[in-house]
């Protein structure tokens, strides 16, 4: 029985789980937190990331280890990888937690961003702002998720308190791209070097959290798509990367700007588990195992929401066909994503006809 | 958080856990065998059916009960009932542990069935024989499945090996019955009443155990499954039934004859979960909660193949576009269902096509 360990036990690592148990996978979960969405459905060791002496309770048995959040302790991931197969390799992570190492990266390998500056002092912010002009948007360069960790500048007076707010950890200043809209390339590489790519995928944030995708990303052509597949592969070879990795991108006219990237399954993703014909769950292990990577190919077009704070009726929701809840088991908290929906149609037109069923049950959750 | 008891730890308790836990539902299982294919995904308690002593570990907490195979003992399922609603209703699971009642109650309901006449002495099944001819087929009331349990009389010299084979439990003679394909009815009723039907399925035995389903059945017209839908609705109805429940007909022309029916999810319905909006394990769930049904219609036409008794190359079959691998973590043995692979199309000629190259990988396996 192949057994595979993941660090992280909250939704991604639920439906990893989810998605594995038909290929006769079985997990176990390393997760400090009191609550973990995984745990009712396989072993799961409460244990901090940071605590180093107590991992042979966690590795005895692994096949391979791999990780369902982007703030793995890196030096955690190294460790492992002494003695076990880690997917995906821990210089991605090391990539993807810090804003100026990924932004770097996409530089050195041509992807487009934002124009950046590192900000280590208040003079630093000074001359980065006269650089790269108003608007902009002082980040943390770590630990930033869900619009965490970030303030906007939109013009000399907000540069105090972005400075109030942040200062103390290493920041970086980016300047204002404009955009119509923001896409995501799902990405997934295997053990031998062969690369898949989800449909292009538009998602809708509000207060820095992704609420809604629709998948494929409406009106997009072949040329976007190939655009995105270039970046995606220059970023996954770059990294010798095994597994699913998402890039957001700012998309204007025919131009995709590089964001930022997060190198696990992804929450813009969780549509192909009814939309594609193998879900970011199983390729990513399929990935991981050094298997066959599955057809990333649209069975229908799909649309995504999250289900943010609290939970709507679900029970009226699932009365509407082609509608499917997924429930994380998380208790209610302002904020928090506690499951998301996804409908699917046969084309597009018959998207939008349910679309607006679903928003009529779900009025203050479904936004 | 909304618990289910499930009587049964097998590969069907498995697959409903799988698709409940994106409702939010919990599992808890009840299962003598020392390997249960649902025990590593939820709770699993080890214990006796016909042990009724401590029944209150294993009800503690539970909103509802349900079965996954129809040999739990009825008295059992009478009083569970008395402290908690127990879906699909004994009545059903009675009436289908018994061929003489099940038989009894198809044909009270108008549905066509083989001639049968209860045995209980050699005497008796030679009058039975001379009633009904030959070939005729002997078989146990009770506890058969999968072939077993049931032995053909092609003439009368084969009369007493079956006797002999046979003999001491209560028997059924069932006259033979000349018919072109085995097709099913998966059919779901809620606690409301709301009943769905999902596409007629053409099923393939070899040696009495299901090796291949097609669905939709190739070649089925409405007026076909109209009967199967109204043939249903009246089991559906006099059992007053609530869950999934599977019929098996035998097809001659546009005739259908019951042969048997299963109160419980059903192999020839693992399909659904690639190839239907809602997956027969969800409808099961949503119809014994209460919950509104979801909606049975077809996405794509599937073929399903049981894994019996060895494993195919997994890795080569998951290598093939839209090949779903279902394994059950099941130790291999002859005639052993293990798992099974669902192929699906985005019409019958692609299918086609794809099982060509989906039998060239598990030639001996996959027939």
């Amino acid at each position: 029985m192949t057994m595979i360990g993941v660090l992280g036990g909250g939704q991604l690592g639920r439906m990893l789980a989810l998605a594995g148990y038909p290929l006769g996978l079985r997990f176990r979960f390393l997760d400090p937190a009191a609550e973990a969405p995984a745990e009712h459905l396989a072993e799961r060791l409460i244990q901090d990331f940071r605590d180093s002496h107590h991992l042979d309770r966690f590795t005895a048995g692994l096949d391979v280890i791999t990780y369902e959040f982007e703030n793995v302790p890196v030096e955690l991931a190294r460790k492992l990888e002494q003695t076990l197969p880690v997917y995906p390799p821990p210089a991605a992570l090391e990539a993807s937690q810090d804003r100026l190492s990924e932004k770097t990266l996409f530089q050195r390998l041509g992807l487009p961003t934002a124009p950046f500056a590192p900000v280590q002092s208040r003079d630093e912010l000074h001359s980065a702002l006269d650089h790269l002009g108003f608007p902009a948007i002082l980040k943390t360069r770590r630990f930033g998720y869900d619009g965490k960790g970030q303030h906007a500048i939109q013009a000399p007076a907000d540069a105090e308190t972005a400075w109030g707010e942040l200062a103390g950890v290493p920041l970086l200043l980016e300047g204002f791209v404009p955009f119509e809209r923001e896409l995501s390339q799902l990405a997934v590489r295997g053990r031998d070097g062969a690369t898949a790519f989800y449909p292009l995928v538009e998602n809708h944030h509000e207060g820095g959290i992704l609420r809604r995708s629709l998948a494929p990303a409406p009106g997009t052509n072949g040329t976007l798509q190939n655009l995105a597949c270039e970046y995606g592969t220059r970023v996954l070879q770059a990294l010798n990367y095994v597994g699913v990795l998402a890039i957001e991108f700012f998309c204007r006219g025919g131009e995709l700007i590089a964001n930022e990237m997060a190198p696990r399954v992804h929450n813009s993703g969780h549509w192909t588990i009814e939309g594609a014909q193998t879900s970011q769950f199983e390729n990513h292990l399929r990935a991981v195992l050094g298997w066959p990577l599955g057809s990333t190919a649209l069975v229908q077009p799909c649309a995504m929401f999250n289900l943010i704070g609290q939970l709507p009726d679900c029970q009226a929701l699932l009365s509407l066909p082609d509608v499917h809840v997924h429930l994380y088991g998380k208790t209610p908290r302002p904020g928090r994503k506690l499951g998301h929906v996804t409908v699917r149609a046969a084309n597009q037109r018959q998207l939008r006809e349910k679309l607006q069923r679903v928003s009529g049950v779900g009025r203050r959750e479904l936004k």
